[in-house]
């Protein structure tokens, strides 16, 4: 693993890339102070990467394990040319474990192994074309989804988004800021309220960052104060991401979403999902059946390492809540939107799967 | 102004106090760290102690403010011995605007006043008898309070509570703790959620310090997990303190509670706001007339003195909010309940003033 500055990269920043043989990640944990790239090439330093959100968002982690099963498949050839297929499976049983709420890692884990049976000799072209397929893809759907989404913005409109479903949380260009991004360009964003998103703050380190380079104005709010500005008639929208849907419509993304939902429908803001179709999945049945992710009390009870609360201190530290499809407005993929989301509805767009 | 640590005091910890001709108070910014005490003999320099949060809770502060006052009389008598009434007054126009939202610092500075007509001589004795009357009456207050609201707790009751409304933002006991320790005395309280309270972490620091002090259960929890954790059911009630409770019975609080009793609203948790007689304001009609404190961006943008959001970034950074009457199902205060308050019932209760 090597470490190097955006300096020694040309390209504008992107969250995942491939390159030299080599996945890259930029480090999300130390933006917006600095862009640092780290360089893979096994798989479980991959899965720690993903541990420890280096990258995160559901669709870049989705993306992130699609290189990454190419880097397994390397190891796998290297030590077993004839059956490498069977000795790929500890590093993607690693890689499938990093992280559990988020669906589009095991789904882009199973679209790469679809193609492990044809592929005759040497793997790593055939399946670096297919992670490449599933990058492009990514960034083509959330293209596609901006534009949808944007059709269901009015002139004029003030928007909250929570965490980051960026650039930085996708191949690029973002699920909940594609839309604000396709809106604000057809000149429809008055303003946008980056909620912070403790304890990572995604919001204030991420989108904040994303939004500013984009020059689309942004003011940054602590989470909670996201209520009194729904009350003071401030807001139009709650726009945020998702890290896995049911098939009933109910929605798991980052912990306080649920809580936006809950003052969105008390106070009469719409809210609008904004996933790729990767992010459903429909062998689930509802919101309760979504593994939710615990994380350490650590992450709560320290600041960058400066502790904040006493010492033997309990916390309990949801990574993800869930939004239930009552409170939903409309589910936002490429595949087309959902209205007023319901296990009927979503079933006729996305079918059983 | 002396500092010396908590070693050279040898009772238990009070937030505000006289000692030896001067007022001490405990550094609030600084737990549960370090215990510091700084030592004031000048009413400007408490202002700046309110302004920067070295005191803070409402009625902390309001007692901080009468023995304040004592501070300025004495200086004002020092400057003119026949018109010290008058050479006071710049002094205490400095204190009266160090913070706009909690009406007791201005009660407490009223309240004071009342006796400079009748005091004869050098004022110190009499002023601090008043100031000291005041305190004792605010812990008093704080068990009494404890006593009315623990009365309404059923047992193995789990209960929310915001910031810090504890001994340390009280002359002692506390408002919304002073209920949960009462009742968890009472063998009442299965558990306490201390919410972290964002930007200044006062639920993180100083609740989950006091409660565990007190060897009452308590999980600490990021602000925007609350809405999760009532929706799971596992929350009977938000108890709260106020900074000011408008005559319509309408609640100013830190920010967060109005998020907080948004969710609660909606998940049949019930909400109870506790808070002295000297907090209620019978002149404001409403939660609209009470002004809101802004504070700086950097409050949000920076952690412990290091940057978290991109440079240049904006930040909205109410200190507090307005929980509506009809959020609120009790206010609890030394001289009786309120249930479901209206104008009506406030005025039944504490009459016109």
């Amino acid at each position: 693993m090597t470490i190097y500055n955006s300096k020694n990269i040309t390209e504008s920043f992107a969250a995942v890339k491939w390159s030299d043989g080599k996945l890259i990640l930029l480090d999300q944990r130390k933006l917006p102070r600095d862009s640092i790239y780290l360089e893979y090439d096994s798989a479980s330093d991959v899965a720690d990467a993903i541990k420890e959100m280096i990258v995160r968002g559901a669709p870049a982690i989705g993306v992130a394990a699609a290189y990454a099963v190419v880097l397994a498949a390397r190891a796998a050839y290297k030590a077993s040319v004839d059956n490498w297929q069977t000795a790929i499976n500890a590093e993607l049983e690693i890689l499938s474990a990093s992280r559990p709420t988020a669906v589009n890692l095991n789904w882009a884990i199973a679209e790469m192994r679809k193609s492990f049976d044809s592929i005759e000799g040497d793997p790593e072209t055939a399946l670096l074309e297919v992670a490449t397929r599933i990058h492009d893809g990514d960034i083509a759907a959330n293209h596609e989804m901006g534009r949808l989404g944007a059709e269901l913005i009015s002139p004029d409109s003030q928007i909250v988004t929570h965490c980051n479903a960026g650039a930085l949380a996708t191949g690029g260009y973002g699920t909940a800021l594609g839309v604000i991004r396709t809106a604000h360009r057809n000149g429809l964003v008055k303003k946008v309220y980056s909620s912070e998103t403790r304890p990572w703050m995604q919001g204030a380190r991420l989108t904040s960052w994303e939004l500013q380079q984009d020059n689309i104005p942004v003011n940054l709010v602590i989470d909670s104060a996201v209520s009194s500005l729904m009350r003071a008639g401030d807001i139009d929208w709650l726009i945020v991401g998702s890290d896995r849907i049911a098939a009933n419509g109910d929605v798991a993304n980052k912990v306080g979403t649920y809580s936006h939902a809950v003052s969105a429908k008390y106070h009469g803001v719409k809210v609008m999902v904004v996933a790729p179709f990767s992010t459903v999945d429909m062998q689930i049945q509802s919101g309760e059946d979504i593994p939710i992710e615990y994380r350490s009390a650590e992450e709560i009870t320290d600041f960058n390492g400066v502790r904040v609360a006493p010492k033997g201190m309990e916390a309990i530290n949801p990574a993800f809540d869930i939004t239930p499809a009552n409170l939903v407005d409309v589910i936002v993929t490429e595949k087309g939107i959902v209205q007023d989301p319901d296990a009927e509805k979503m079933l006729a767009i996305f079918g059983k799967i």
